[in-house]
């Protein structure tokens, strides 16, 4: 069982077979978590480079975690304390990194594209975990699984997603998987943050989200990011929240079922309200615990043989 | 052989039963770090996540090293480059953080009762490492431990701290661990760092520690922060070393066995001078390796039946 | 199989016999990094504490990937959210370290000679990963084994090395070291960036590495750092990559097997250009590789008996 290929890099580079692998195979590592020994030999001798070079606690954290349950051998490269702060570019860094040897290396970076360019140049596996305003892979496929758990298909669903259309990596990673496994996807938010040819993606745009919430059967916020206020590109934080912020009197026309995610770190208060976030319709906090799940998958299925499985 | 208590948050949540079992089983643990291979399958395929929101050295390392030496499973967390800088409040990282199912979390934060609110907010077990003026329990701990090493006994014995009572979370921890234990507690340093009440924790307050010098079996000595001068609580380093520091001269009138502590890092030459914290009545070191023990007794007992001894 | 030193702080502790074995040893050790499981128990249960007091990606990365692969524990310490920071001096935060138990202590330090101090006053072995303007001897002996490797023998074979041979620990180590092994070293670089009486290393100071290229074996090119222009030391590193860079065209005299390296990160357009850098002549990246092999057999030799071979 092996994926159609040797990186993570862009939904664009999975098949929908490669998809429905990574479902399988992350279902099966689920239960994992949820032993008393998390533990099994995988990726024993194996070593995982995790290069973040912007700030990030969830998702590293999530990768570390996974790593270490397959019990691989993990390192981390920060932004700071690194090589490229005395002016060493990225590609002699993770040529350095790569003559030590390690299997795969994650790495989450501010330049769109990054992951790509280090994949063109290593012989290790690159994951992408966040890459400028380009793709955030791993979220949208912890994503379709916890939108596969809840709802048990994927097929003719119709999810809406709320917010900086224009500057989410999860937004544009999460329209790519969706739409390819057959699901309508809405995208609402400030004009502003709307990016120009969306509709390109296959989604429809709606002004309101209201207009089509009788329909949807999961509703995705983002966060709304500070310095796009900052930027002019909305008015301020509490705009933002009473045109988009989603509450329950918002969700007054929802299907009983209709299911609230978000990627995280939540605003509480602007683009969801507590008594959302934390309500019966939120799988949040089920997100996260998919996303161990989803990147032991991805690691495994990357090593493809040359692990064993415990 | 399990706690009374599912966290370690503070020493009052601790029976004097608990204690007498974390002490037993710290000492059997002492030995592991003596061995050519210090390492015990006990805790493999545990979790731990260490969160230190406050800056710390000695403390992570003990922990870390104490979790590694029963083969758990650990990811670390600090204030920089967490979600937290992004706004993220404490309860959204740490139910993020629950749900990667870590079986543990060690949390050190500058907010007194960080880590209680997280204890009720998340199912996995909670260890205070330091919060904020609160409680340091594994410290004083450490502290009983080393204690009662070189006196073989408890009850009964006479323990001075010296320094700033007010501020300080390991005074707290010790006075309340101390007096549980039928240690009779001295406390001492300027008036302006002498918490209001503080006899209710059942100590005696003296004007100068030489006044019952003669009676002490320890004599722990607290590191006085430069910020209280700032804050015009006491004159100047100088002025503080001269009426509280304890030299050798300041030892005179002291037993022969009198045994000097100190929780670290120590202000050499204004607490402590250097022939006092490098002489034979200082057991500072052991505190240190007692520390590893300690936290692995507490790592061992909170999952109780569900790690194996090794 | 042993070293006659507990410690690797300088390459004047090492026997040429010392050499030899280390170079063994990490012979036999480079093969491991290539296997699909890159692990052996060799120091299973054993602690290794990296403290890097100044910045590095590589250097760190390179001992912690070479401790993970020989199964020892390892904890990590910067000079961010250390006890120093506190200003708690580095003999007692290395004294708190020792009293965990550590059974090496892997040390960085921008003061020349840290490393020795500290290897005076703890019982963990320590291993010298660069200390101020003094020495680097891990990545001499990683420079040797790859001349070695590269060249097939050492003895009479001649070197050059060219950039701010006053300021760099590894021009230091490396003098030293191929001294011992029966290389001839010859030394270039600005007049201002040349100690006084490196005459005493026994090595050829040249006003032009062209002079000499014609019979050199290897040619190592020094990192240049902006701040020695900042000091007044060169003007500015154009006029540095004009005098002293090298590039295809400085190339012209060589003999068709000179050996480019450099202990990086690499200015590129400095001291090297990209075509050097990544020419057929380069081994820069199997300098990286073998850094790894290196730091293996030192951590193995150092424990001698204590680890098993696996």
């Amino acid at each position: 069982m092996k994926l159609s290929t040797p990186h993570i890099l862009s939904i664009n580079d999975l098949s929908k077979k490669d998809i429905l692998t990574i479902l399988q195979t992350a279902d099966s590592f689920r239960e994992i978590s949820e032993r008393p020994i998390k533990k099994v030999p995988t990726l024993r001798g194996k070593t995982v480079v995790n290069c973040f070079f912007e700030d990030s606690t969830r998702t590293r954290l999530s990768f570390e975690i996974a790593e270490k349950r397959l019990s691989a051998d993990t390192v981390n490269i920060s932004k700071s304390g690194s090589a490229m702060q005395k002016g060493e570019n990225l590609l002699d860094t993770m040529k350095n990194i790569e003559a030590m040897r390690p299997d795969i290396v994650v790495i989450r970076h501010f330049i769109s594209g990054a992951p790509m360019m280090v994949a063109q140049a290593i012989k290790a596996h690159v994951i992408n975990a966040g890459d400028g305003m380009h793709e955030h892979p791993t979220q949208a496929l912890l994503d379709l699984m916890t939108i596969k758990e809840v709802k048990g298909r994927m097929q003719g669903l119709k999810v809406g997603i709320v917010g900086d259309i224009a500057h989410s990596r999860v937004a544009r990673s999460d329209m790519l998987l969706f739409r390819k496994m057959g699901i309508k996807v809405f995208v609402s938010g400030p004009h502003t943050l709307m990016p120009l040819g969306v509709e390109e993606f296959g989604v429809e745009v709606c002004r309101d989200i209201r207009d089509v919430l009788a329909e949807l059967d999961v509703l995705i916020l983002l966060r709304i990011q500070q310095e796009r206020a900052d930027e002019n590109l909305f008015p301020n934080l509490r705009e933002y929240a009473r045109h988009f912020g989603i509450n329950n009197d918002a969700l007054k026309g929802a299907r009983d079922d209709l299911t609230i995610m978000h990627p995280g770190p939540v605003n509480r208060g602007v683009e969801i309200s507590p008594e959302v976030a934390d309500g019966p319709r939120s799988v949040i906090l089920d997100q996260v615990t998919n996303g161990v799940a989803v990147r032991m998958a991805l690691l495994y299925l990357l090593l493809g043989d040359g692990g064993s499985e415990g």
